[in-house]
């Protein structure tokens, strides 16, 4: 046997199985936003979407035609001809080459199960599906990939004609055959004994695509690889459709740093966790605590026996060192752990605490009753800087405000409701009284609170409101729910993200604004102060 | 090699590992209910705590005296002796014997890292504590289980140390050696490789107890029961510190229906589902969708493809089927479905739209424009249903709106704004024209809604609004967003969701609440109409 590659490949497949999930819904901006994300994390195959099946994708490979990648190539997804069928004038296969990726993914049906009952020809037929789609895509684009799709399924009902699509793909010329654990049913020392026997029969490289119905879709990826599969299908947090899709958030650290394998570099898994937390972000979802490696409670020890221990030597309770995936050990309610996090931020602002120890503590009050009360500060590091800066007493408020009112009006059915807010303020002793209208009431108030506002501060009109969420917080039983808003704002230069947190959705959205703009002030000052920011 | 037998025993540490989960804190009386719900599943051992480090658990052991199980047997858990300690006056294994548990298990250290590091004593005197630890409960408790502490990593450092270490308890009569891999990092073919040597070494049965810091808990468990061994550890739903336990509610299935072996009875298997998502409630925690076997989304099909393969065979696309562990297959409707959800959907609210595939044409179309718009169905098949009925023609709408206005007012800095709501409608030519107030616009409107309504439907009272999400759809740039309300509504019988789409939260708002309360009249209609609803 020869000696094989240490070098795995990576193929993402969140924008496409990963939306099938049942709770994920992208736009296409989103979808965006996270292939560039995906690129700069260094995985290699960035599967878009399926455009013969979904308008969105459509506009979603339209939009990447505009967007330069680093690493990673683009593929589009979707199935073999239809029967009787030429490829030329199949609709699927056409939308595939129009989406102009320079990669395409196609699956074929490898059960006979599926041939006869899904997709009813005769079993010929679907070879001849799989070859005639194969060999007219790679005339055209520099790489097809070939899904065998329920290649495990297939296998153990007859190993024989699921080995002769795989032949038939071979034979067309595509560049690897995935075999898919479709349903996820197979456990791994099944799977790798059927990745063995295929290995001894094909040529061309293999890949797996495993799915985590039986929880075990991350052990049957690594068991594939163990037996030389260097092509691997996968998802960010595991999403995708009923369990989820392989998750890579736990493939890559144990490929690197237990297999010995080579898939990313050092400094780019640094950024898995950012990554997993901006996925999750993005689809609207709270991030899942419990999550291996990237979850905030992957390092979290309680109190007693073990934190001791972790103390004197991580690896007691440790398997891997967290900072290699972007993660850090937490040692939970420790007044300790909440001073060194405090310091550790503090420093990434350019803010030197080390030496006054009392702001810290004050800091760390703050911010502890803060985030009982629901604030949080990782999609707000705006807020959280204005909340050191008042610590040290530098904080300086920009205006003083003498009164909002909100006005949100429908006349007849049928009309969209019209927003409108007053606003009276005071900067200096000058009183500034306006108005404005807007999309619904938040809308509303934030330009008014402008408009009054960059008469002193021209440099507010540079401000760009960039995203806005709303989240309900579950209280206990009985009481009202709190509503937590995070906006994200921007000028030419930066972004950043405030919060605020009332029962009341308009005094949450309130604070966020009005700490967004008195950001963007206090951040002109201190660039004023330092060219380099 | 004899044959092995068939059997594999089940042991539950929910109520120990499990409530080391940082967001787990459950009372004694949910430990007694769990247990309870624990021994009708049919485990054969529940770990009910560990007496020498909790209070609350003495109080469990306490009350399970009063309880009368019909299958499983209560084990207590605590470490073995402390150094330079007889176990007859060390505090710990005093609280054990006093528990008055059948069974009692106890961990000891097999890793020299932590002989030397944590408990800071020689490694013979290490092996002495566990030889005179397990002797001495011998003698007074039927069975004891002896856990090897962190096996796997001690394995590694020092393969002849850690199996001394199983060696003093084996000697010293332990009923069961049960390997650990404490903290999660071992992969599942090294894990099996090392079970099978330490088989060759020692007489006494093996038991795995493993953690999930790697992914791989299930195949870890499933590996070792595959070289042999038959005692198997772990959590309903996974539950334990960091990222959890192994989980007991994919390992039990894939035992029975995959690997042939036998834990559970048939019936009781069928009780995983309501077991799983008892413990969840139970905890206070949201149940996880796409959890395998026991999930909502475990058995739900999404793509168009997939829903018209599984309607004409479910084994196509569903690994087992879903019954056996208590659950249902479900289809979900959204833009990648096909026309087969919108017939499977619809039989499943009672409407029959097979003859009449015009409307089916007709939905579909309309479905897939609205969710390009932002609208999601997901959770909201209220929104869905009515869209059907619209298509047939048959949605009676409940009011007519002539107008309504909202404001939210602030008078002054720090006091928090005021939002009120007046509305006017027309039921029947009769105007009514009312105010309410509430924390926030959407609040206002909505109880000012259901003021005016619930004069001329009184039924509208037991509507409760349960859920409330907003979510913002990027647009492109330059454009304004769009914003997506989410609402869960439920009465005494029922939970339902509703979904609305604008530019305006307003407006997005509006539209969810009047499908929610108009879905309630359709529900309560359709259940006069036939008794079964």
């Amino acid at each position: 046997m020869t000696k094989r590659t240490k070098k795995v490949t990576l193929y993402d497949t969140t924008l496409r199985d990963g939306t099938q999930a049942e709770d994920i819904s992208l736009s296409v901006e989103d979808k965006v936003r996270i292939a560039r994300a995906l690129d700069e994390l260094g995985i290699h195959y960035v599967e878009g979407g399926w455009p013969g099946s979904n308008p969105r994708d459509i506009e979603f490979f339209k939009a990447m035609s505009k967007e330069k990648l680093r690493t990673a190539r683009l593929a589009s997804f979707g199935s073999t001809r239809r029967p009787r069928t030429r490829p030329s004038v199949d609709a699927n296969i056409r939308a595939l080459l129009k989406s102009g990726t320079p990669a395409v993914t196609i699956f074929g049906k490898s059960w006979k199960l599926h041939v006869k009952k899904a997709i009813r020809v005769s079993l010929e037929e679907n070879l001849e599906m799989i070859y005639d789609s194969v060999k007219y895509l790679k005339k055209r684009v520099d790489t097809v990939f070939y899904d065998a799709e329920h290649f495990f399924d297939g296998y153990r009902e007859d190993p024989v004609y699921a080995l002769k699509t795989l032949s038939a793909a071979e034979e067309a010329g595509a560049d690897c055959l995935v075999l898919c654990d479709t349903n996820g049913g197979t456990l791994p020392f099944e799977l790798a004994r059927v990745v063995s026997e295929v290995l001894g029969r094909v040529k061309t490289p293999l890949g797996i695509h495993a799915h985590n119905d039986s929880e075990t879709a991350v052990a049957n990826t690594l068991a594939a690889v163990r037996e030389g599969v260097r092509h691997v299908h996968g998802t960010i947090n595991g999403f995708g459709e009923r369990c989820g899709n392989a998750n890579l958030c736990s493939i890559i650290p144990a490929l690197k740093l237990k297999m010995g394998l080579d898939c990313l570099g050092t400094r780019q898994m640094r950024k898995l966790r950012e990554t997993a937390r901006f996925v999750y972000e993005l689809s609207n979802l709270p991030h899942s605590k419990h999550q291996p490696y990237v979850g905030e409670s992957a390092f979290a020890h309680k109190a007693g026996i073990h934190v001791s221990a972790v103390v004197k030597s991580p690896e007691t309770y440790e398997h891997i060192r967290p900072e290699l995936v972007g993660n850090h050990q937490r040692v939970l309610v420790s007044d300790l752990s909440g001073r060194s996090n405090i310091l550790y931020k503090a420093r990434e602002y350019g803010i030197d605490l080390e030496s006054d120890s009392k702001v810290v503590r004050s800091v760390l009050r703050k911010l502890k009753n803060l985030e009982h009360q629901g604030f949080q500060y990782e999609g707000a590091e705006g807020s959280f800087e204005l909340l050191v800066e008042e610590a040290l007493g530098k904080r300086e408020k920009c205006f003083k405000l003498l009164g909002f009112r909100v006005i949100d009006e429908r006349k007849e059915e049928g009309k969209a409701p019209y927003s409108e807010a007053t606003i009276m303020l005071e900067v200096n002793d000058v009183v500034e009284h306006t108005a404005a209208e807007g999309n619904g009431p938040v809308n509303a108030l934030d330009k008014a609170l402008r408009k009054a506002l960059e008469r002193f501060y021209p440099s507010l009109k540079e401000v760009e409101l960039i995203d806005f969420k709303v989240r309900v917080l579950a209280g206990a039983k009985g009481t009202a729910s709190r509503v937590r808003v995070l906006v994200e704002s921007g000028d030419s230069t930066d972004k950043w993200g405030t919060v605020g947190v009332s029962e009341n959705v308009i005094e949450a959205s309130w604070q966020a604004l009005v700490d967004s703009l008195e950001y963007k002030l206090y951040k002109d000052k201190k660039r004023g102060a330092s060219p380099r920011g």
